[in-house]
């Protein structure tokens, strides 16, 4: 069976590509990292909910908070605030943390080359992010020229995509269809027991929930 | 002052890195990375001497030790074989550590992007080095591309690469004529008191010090 690493955060986008992952026949191996986000313990435990449901072969987390001592983001210093969302600016927002997928991938693709899969899902998205630069096509083939150029030549792995050209309504359609447990996802960067519906991250899940004609099932602040 | 971030492993190598770094005007920030590597402590302390000759600004060591949870790698998992070098062989070694530079260089560039870094000097070496794909020109070129791609546009990042297409011996002439404290440097694979001079990196200093007609100054196994 052939295998795929999917990176896990337990966001909603990443449930959705390990749905992807496994209706396109691959072996899920799932990775999570904790780069000492503010809501870590609750992102875990969506994590191990999604590899529960998928039946995930086998499955990784990887610490790599020294992201933290770095600084940059107000994902993880904790003496930046979280911006309120601001979906219409063209500024990149403070929760940018510096390189943070290269990193991933990095260790995604150590990963993949020891046990020989194929494929690295990411659910990273251009059109509908916050602005990110390594959440951009441009990065993502960039990086796939450097798996290509610094892994021995037999290993072949290719950097997965698929919602990267979608926007959050139509992943949220999309998943629907195949069943993906939205119910198990977590994507507030604030809390931790009811989502706050007002960070970017709430912001735009609530946004694609609305737009889809779709409830969205998780816990917000106030609706409870 | 313009600032250099410098991965300095405590071998030889980084440590004439560091030397040309200084002579091209840079402040130093000595970035050390624990791979879980048999002989982290002693490369750990050659590190902090290194970065204390050279008036270091700053210093960071990061732990990536999930690359030994991942392994593949003799240099990380005590249950393969540290091989003897075969300088003649042209199959990648045990010691490879899958996709290391990437990993190692992505945490550069985010560390270089929060300070305001223009370069990250890197001490790899296509020619003499052991086969490892991710020591290759074209690796470091993918990676520059990378970091254009994944960082925000006014972050301006160059990969140094000053000795990737010089011979160990010329290396060893250049830092030499530089007064690169070669005595504090520590190469081996194998040991942290007396280098075991049979791994592969002890063969490619020692044959590299011979070559240049220079005595190195550390001590191994049996030379007392």
């Amino acid at each position: 069976m052939k295998k795929a690493i999917v990176l896990i955060s337990g966001g909603m986008d990443s449930a959705v590509c390990a749905g992807l992952a496994k209706e396109q026949g691959y072996e899920i191996f799932g990775l999570h990292i904790n780069y000492g986000q503010r809501t870590e313990k609750r992102e875990l435990k969506a994590f191990n909910d999604i590899c529960d449901y998928y039946n995930a072969k086998d499955r990784l987390v990887v610490d790599i908070s020294h992201l933290v001592a770095i600084g940059g983001s107000s994902l993880t210093d904790k003496n930046m605030l979280v911006s309120k969302a601001n979906l219409e600016s063209k500024e990149i927002p403070s929760s940018y943390v510096p390189f943070r997928n290269a990193n991933i991938l990095a260790i995604a693709t150590s990963w993949a080359e020891v046990i020989s899969a194929k494929a690295i899902f990411i659910g990273a998205m251009e059109e509908d992010s916050s602005g990110y630069p390594d959440c951009r096509k441009v990065f993502f083939q960039a990086f796939q020229e450097t798996i290509n150029t610094g892994t021995k030549p037999e290993t072949q792995i290719n950097i997965e995509t698929p919602i990267i050209d979608i926007s959050k309504k139509d992943i949220i359609i999309k998943g629907s269809k195949i069943g993906v447990p939205f119910h198990l996802s977590w994507s507030c960067y604030q809390n931790e027991e009811e989502a706050c519906g007002e960070c970017d991250s709430c912001a735009l899940r609530l946004r694609g929930f609305s737009q889809a004609n779709i409830e969205d099932p998780i816990k917000y602040v106030g609706n409870g």
